[in-house]
């Protein structure tokens, strides 16, 4: 009782564990099987595709050859087949061979063979059935009949006989091709004029190694025989393949397969042409086009395409139909395809960037590498392309040959295509990949080289000077690549298509040319005239080398200006007529022909640079003088005592007006009539946030956005140059307008708030940019006095604005402040001696700093000397240093120069145009936009990047502007004498 | 004579003509062709390949079945070949019939077939040669005998007797399947248990549309019967793939392919199953996972793969090594496939962008649109996958199934696999086009509906906490489209296919909730504390509304602060770890699992920008007083009549000094401790061209540069946060320690520049940003007097370079001259007071204007009052508004909160840290750079640009700086008193 207890206990134990441990395989088996597969199974298993493993057979058999399935070994037959299982009889000794069904059990005339069927000798057919299908007892072995009438041989499987080849019937009248017929390629030739010593090699020149190949040795001598014999269609077309495989080459030395076609085609003569095109005999391929020096140009370059491409409207038409004749490699023609799409691409890619390649005027271009194992796999055979281009339209269909042009094409051992065009010798028909002809011992074997198309182009020329978008017939260029099979595993070719649009560009070329001639001298006129101006405001007759340099220096301005016009016109022609043209009559320039607008553009970046340069500096040393008319309250006089110390005054003229003024002088040195950061954030933003760089693209499409997943062609750099340059150009512009006629109108004008200012403060300035010549401005206060308190200044300005006070001009009753100044050489040689003294603060005399007693005092002194003179001078105090005031002539405001000279009197000229910001960036702001802009495109030029070029430019800006700012404050602050620590 | 002459001119001329014809023909010549294809060609013609036209075939013939060559007509015999030409014999009346090969004549038994060769009844072989290969005269019709042991059948020539299929000998022992045995698919069955009625229907459920296949109506019943009754592997396998084509979809109650594998798989129980997977019987194929509940879970997230991938180091391993078992449709075995580039991918690209799908980590997802009319090409019969992880590893290799998920899987009519995971039903085996099913009249037709897996996407999920880089089994999940077709040339498909990673985020997730909480509770405190220090600054107990509305903007403020932390160092966190780490230990969250961070960013950015524009408000509204030490040199005393009119002062005071000092501070008040262009500009150039932007891409790899052939994954939102908020904090961080450790030493402080400017100046001035809370700074000169000449500045300013005078601190003998201020109550009162009359210049009573005789004097009369009073405070001159000075204690510096209360007694805390700034744009560069950083990754997360997010950041600063600029300038005109016409 005890222990069964105990064994159901156990039992029970059992089987939890045994649910457990089933649960347990259920839930957490990881289902990992092993891997085997047909080539791991042993002799006597076959690969049972269910279970995927090596599964034993049943007794007496053995694996099939493909190893999936069991058959019986030798000498048994099939007893029963119940799907996997088979069962397996060994035949009796009496009827010892098994049938070819395997069923059954026969007997032998002969041998056994080593399946264990009946063997019979060549020449005969074995036979197991009578006509009934009933077995026979013995298996017979019958001879085929091969004379007339029955001309029969054994067929394939040997088990009847059948006609014997037609060649062998019509050569010899039997199944036998005797001497002197030729047996060739499983044909019978009768006797022929082919030349007998064929050269069945294909010379892959590029390795300089020829390799006997497999099909040429088998096919070329039967082909070439077929083709002139029997004038087989398939063996010409097989032929001429095998030509093409060659690349073309021919010598007239040797018998290759091109040999052997040109031998055919002359032979031919007789037969007449195809299609009245007398370079395609008929029976044969078109493979040449003639060799008559400069054919390819006629060919090319003679008759348009009768096909009108137009880019907009309703008769858009910017399809290239192509269409190809396709033959395999034995000659038969397989179908008309037409190319669209992948056909001659071998870079895989989306359908819909493939077809970008048809469209006309999108230059397109595509590279990858391919591995070589998936050439070897995909293309087992090469294929044959005869293009044409598809002129049908409707009911009329018509086909024009284009032409190919073999880089790699030797003529009598000269690369004839990769010379002048003159030479070239134009062909027909193309491969892509030929992974056949570099097959040395049989056909099945490996390649020992296989040969690529790795560079197609096609090539359209527009007509020149067309206006409905009438194009030369296309050019198929083909470079063809040998690659010795060295690493299958990791080889891979590169490769690439592209369809290129050109047009003759030699007009334009001249046409800019001219331009540029006929600017450049007016440029040399224009600076000419500049240096002349320039010596009269120095007031200096001789023509010295600094007259020579200074010359150079504005040609340079102004060549500049020429190179930057035409640049940018150049840029903005191709712009609006490759974007906005309906019938296409002018396409982009390649990239080869835009190197001399890349030279241009250079140019005329070093030139403005120059320029640049050279106006900065002459900014950074300008003479200014600040003339306060403040005069102390208390009538003390300001008394100079013999030892040249003033008097210490009781209510001594403040100075904080001075400083106020220098301060805002400083501040309005770099200000501009742009802002420069806007400018490249704003540029920046249409270019790369709404897109107006696809405009840039080379295609003919004017859309800013482009799906993600169409074909982007590369860009054009004379299209990204005019485009960014009119770009900048135009928001600077932009800027400018705003700038002067809304901003500076109602929210802040600088330039007069720093007028105002000088007359509210009851200071002038004069400002020297030549040696005599430069702008005053006339800020003596209406009020006498300035330098009060709050309510005082508040009271003048409500005077002024109620015109209850004086007008602030210069002469009385006038409202002009600001003057261009004429300065006699005698005030200019007064300015320079009291000059002397007050510079010196920073000269050498520092060195002696004990001879003068005190370097501050001297140069307050020739400050007050200075501040005394000048405005004596304005006063009209000094007879010998007096001065008119006059408007200028309109002619003299256009070119720039005087033409009184200033010889006893000096000459104010009125300028309400404030032109005293000439000696700051904002009269110069011409200059510097075009040298924003050259700057952009040039570095965008140099990196393809719109970012960088932005931000480049920024950095450019921040710098000179730096420069600029702390140079010119330096230099405010040693001509006024207003401590830099003011001018913050 | 004449007339001989005049011949020879005119011959010469003609051939003169003649020969430039020829040369116009060949030099002019277009080459066009007329385009003809087989098709074009009449009854009678063939299509000469070798010039692609149709020529006329010779006499009694006829074109072949594909047009390329003649054939004799019927009735006619072949008399010779030669080539393309053929001559062609009509037979005579005795011989009537053609022979099989053409070339002879022959008599016939009975009837002629249409093409003139000897017809013999079914059954029957037709006999024209004797064994030896002599051609009878007359044809004869020989019945095979079916039965044992001939068991023969005409062959599908029909010119032989061969054993007949081996079920029928199995089955019915004779060649004839007579009943009760089935006939079916060319098979016949014994009676067995399969259902009669089957259903060879495909239901694309998608379009609610059975068809009834011609491949299912063919070969359902006999794959089903064969499998069964033969255990016929491939049987087994065919009817397998035909449930695959249905989607695995079956219900219990009909009989469809997946209902009868089902049958046959339960009905083979007994025979186990095979590599000891419960799910895969013996000799079927694995189609099924078991439908036990919550299966699935189980299988894909149990036990990891056993491999270890890693990104780096010496172990690196990132390759998915998949492979395939592949079959075709009728079952047979192909090959085993690896899945590297396009196996399971439908999309075109090239192989190093397909292979980057197989690289672990790399996010990957690729779609296109594929033309029906390719797909029918490519695909003619569908491929079926079953797809393991090969975990080879040297010898031992093993596999791990695959399990796919069927997104369209019916199960009893639900669409389970689309329902919770719970309900999966996962299985095995996938195709990709199936052309064939949809095929309803015959195989050869063109299918009315084809089946896609449009969707195919590769799930890794990872092992939670894993260190070593496991994951759990991949899965495969497919979603099948039906495209009835309709337009062939022009329906497309779109297509994707993406592998996907995952990671469980829920734990992460939950410490950045704690986190948020944690600090949340923090910022809550710390408001507080704000709020009581505003309080006591603003010298007011109560708590009221404002108190309320304070203290959330305080709150705003810091809770901003904190959503900014956790997101940037959640953004930083995955940045370093999923692009630095070796063993996979975190993948990236998908973008489902990113939607709680974009929430936090934006609330991020919208309480910073509350708290921005609460500090933008309280700047423009500070009462700023510039306090004039300055007395007239001249000791006349400033006499106030009764009338209020002063006298004139015969030498006031200067007003320049303070328009100065006004100027200056209107020019400080934007100036940041960064430039902000250059942050812009400069986060830019590292993201866009540098390329750090390429961090952000959702694989493991770290490098800056990609080649532009190379695969580019989707960005991830996390690492664009996470990257641009940690490149501009860093470039700001940068640029604040640039400026304050060099620039401000060695170049320009602006702000120290102005304390100096002050003292120069003898101008102090007073900022009162709280009620009773301000800044001061104390500028009286050392030299008492500052409205002088140059030359006493310069010696003042030459006397303080050398220390010859005191220093210019509040105290005697202190440097310090800024001060925080709490000032008390009346002192504040006493200034309101003053102030008022002061502020009424821009008030309402402008409109009573008559009564108040001069607004302007009346304010210049408050301004002189305002400068007296606050001079004599700070003099000490008011005994009861003295005022003590004091250093800050450091914790109340830390908490930003004063602790004594300025009850009877201003306190003037030492600053020498310039916290005046707090005022001023500069002394709040962190808000800014914080608000500005999260402006831009706002607009980047929105637009997925930099270069926008950069643009607009721009200009939101140019707008912010604007604004402050404008208002703070009207602020300081209407607080000091200055007209904003010199605030320039």
């Amino acid at each position: 009782m005890a222990t069964e207890t105990l064994n159901t206990e156990i039992r029970r134990l059992t089987v939890t564990i045994f649910i457990f441990m089933k649960l347990n395989s259920i839930f957490c088996q990881q289902f990992i099987i092993s891997f085997q597969t047909v080539s791991d199974c042993a002799v006597g298993q076959f690969y049972d595709v269910s279970n995927l493993s090596c599964v034993k057979c049943g007794v007496n058999q053995r694996a099939s050859v493909t190893g999936l399935t069991c058959v019986c070994l030798p000498g048994y037959r099939v007893l029963t087949t119940n799907g996997a299982s088979l069962t397996c009889q060994q035949c009796s000794p009496d009827y010892p061979a098994v049938t070819e069904d395997g069923f059954g059990c026969i007997r032998c005339p002969g041998s056994l063979s080593e399946e264990g069927t009946c063997l019979c000798p060549q020449g005969t057919v074995r036979v197991e059935r009578d006509f009934q299908g009933n077995p026979l007892e013995e298996a017979r072995c019958e001879a085929c009949n091969g004379d007339d009438p029955a001309f029969s041989v054994p067929n394939n499987k040997g088990d009847s006989c059948e006609r014997c080849q037609a060649s062998f019937v019509d050569t010899s009248r039997s199944c036998v091709c005797a001497s002197p017929n030729v047996l060739a390629g499983g044909l019978c030739f009768p006797p022929n004029n082919l030349p007998s010593n064929i050269n069945p090699n294909v010379n892959f020149a590029e390795l300089a190694l020829p390799v006997q190949s497999a099909w040429f040795l088998k096919n070329l001598y039967s082909s070439s025989a077929a083709c002139l014999v029997f004038t087989n269609l398939t063996a010409c077309q097989a032929l001429g393949n095998m030509c093409v495989m060659n690349m073309h080459s021919f010598s007239s030395m040797s018998n290759d397969a091109c040999g052997l076609f040109n031998l055919i085609f002359r032979s031919m003569a007789a037969l007449g042409t195809t299609q009245d095109i007398s370079y395609w005999r008929t029976n044969l391929p078109w493979l040449y086009y003639g060799d008559q020096p400069g054919l390819a140009g006629r060919v090319l370059q003679t008759d348009p395409l009768p096909i009108e491409f137009s880019f907009k409207g309703s008769k858009k038409n910017t399809d290239i139909k192509l269409i190809s004749a396709v033959y395999d490699v034995r000659g038969e023609f397989l179908r008309w395809e037409n190319i669209s799409g992948g056909s001659l691409q071998l870079c895989p890619d989306t359908a819909i960037r493939q077809r970008a390649a048809y469209t006309f005027g999108t230059a397109y271009q595509e590279s990858c590498d391919v591995s070589v194992s998936e050439l070897l796999r995909a293309y087992p055979e090469p294929l044959f392309y005869d293009v044409f281009v598809d002129l049908s339209q409707g009911e009329a269909r018509r086909l024009l040959p284009v032409p190919s042009l073999i880089i790699n094409q030797q003529y009598n051992g000269r690369y004839v295509n990769q010379e002048n065009m003159k030479n070239w010798y134009l062909s027909r028909r193309v491969f892509l990949v030929d992974t056949l002809s570099g097959r040395e011992k049989s056909l099945s074997s490996q390649p020992k080289v296989i040969r690529v198309a790795a560079n197609v182009k096609l090539r359209f020329q527009l007509v020149p000077g067309t206006q409905k978008g009438q194009a030369f017939p296309p050019l198929l260029s083909v470079s063809y690549k040998d690659v010795f099979l060295s690493d299958l595993a990791t080889q891979t070719v590169s490769m690439s298509f592209a369809v290129e649009y050109e047009m003759d560009q030699n007009e334009g070329r001249m046409r800019t040319d001219t331009a540029l001639g006929v600017m450049g001298g007016l440029a040399v006129l224009y600076s000419l005239l500049k240096t002349v101006s320039w010596k009269r405001r120095i007031s200096s007759p001789l023509v010295d080398m600094e007259t020579m340099l200074k010359f150079l220096l504005f040609y340079a301005g102004d060549l500049a200006n020429v190179f930057f016009c035409i640049t940018v016109g150049t840029g903005l022609y191709w712009l609006i007529f490759s974007k906005a043209q309906q019938f296409v009559s002018v396409l982009l320039p390649l990239p080869a022909q835009e190197e001399h607008m890349v030279t241009y553009i250079g140019c005329a970046f070093t030139l403005k640079a120059i320029q640049f340069l050279h106006k900065l500096i002459l900014q950074l040393s300008v003479d200014i003088f600040l003339i306060d008319w403040e005069r102390p309250r208390s009538k003390a006089t300001r008394t100079v005592n013999a030892s040249g110390e003033p008097k210490r005054d009781p209510s001594p003229v403040s100075i904080w007006r001075t400083y106020f003024v220098a301060n805002e002088w400083n501040e309005i040195q770099t200000i501009r009539k742009i802002s420069p950061t806007f400018q490249v954030i704003a540029v920046l933003f249409f270019l790369e946030v709404v897109g107006f760089s696809n405009l840039a693209l080379r295609d003919p499409w004017s859309t800013l956005e482009r799906p993600p997943q169409a074909y982007t062609p590369p860009y054009s750099l004379t299209l990204r140059y005019g485009l960014a340059s009119t770009l900048w150009l135009c928001i600077g512009l932009l800027q400018v307008v705003f700038f002067t006629v809304f901003h500076e109108r109602f929210v802040e004008d600088k330039i007069r708030q720093f007028v105002d200012l000088c007359s509210i403060s009851n200071i002038s300035m004069l400002v020297l940019s030549h040696r005599c010549f430069g702008y005053y401005i006339h800020g003596r206060s209406v009020h006498g006095h300035a330098d009060t308190n709050m309510e005082e200044m508040n009271t003048n300005l409500k005077r002024e604005a109620e015109s209850l006070c004086g007008q602030r001009g210069l002469l009385p009753n006038t409202d002009t402040q600001t003057f261009q100044v004429s300065i006699s050489t005698r005030l200019r040689q007064q300015y320079d001696r009291i000059r002397e003294t007050l510079g010196r603060r920073n000269g050498p005399s520092r060195l002696v700093d004990a001879s003068s007693a005190n370097p501050f005092e001297q140069s307050t002194r020739a400050y007050n000397t200075m501040n005394r003179f000048l405005g004596s001078v304005i006063d009209h105090a000094h007879r010998d240093m007096d001065y008119i005031v006059k408007d200028k002539l309109l002619f003299e405001r256009v070119i720039g120069m005087e033409f009184l000279e200033p010889n006893d009197k000096s000459i104010f000229y009125n300028d309400e145009s404030h032109s005293f910001s000439d000696v700051l960036f904002y009269g110069n702001e011409a200059t510097l936009l075009i040298f924003d802009t050259l700057f952009f495109c040039v570095v965008d030029l140099g990196s393809q990047s719109f970012v960088l070029a932005a931000i480049l430019t920024y950095v450019q800006q921040m710098i000179f502007r730096w420069i600029r700012g702390a140079l010119g404050r330096r230099n405010l602050a040693n001509k006024t004498l207003v401590d830099e620590r003011f001018l913050i």
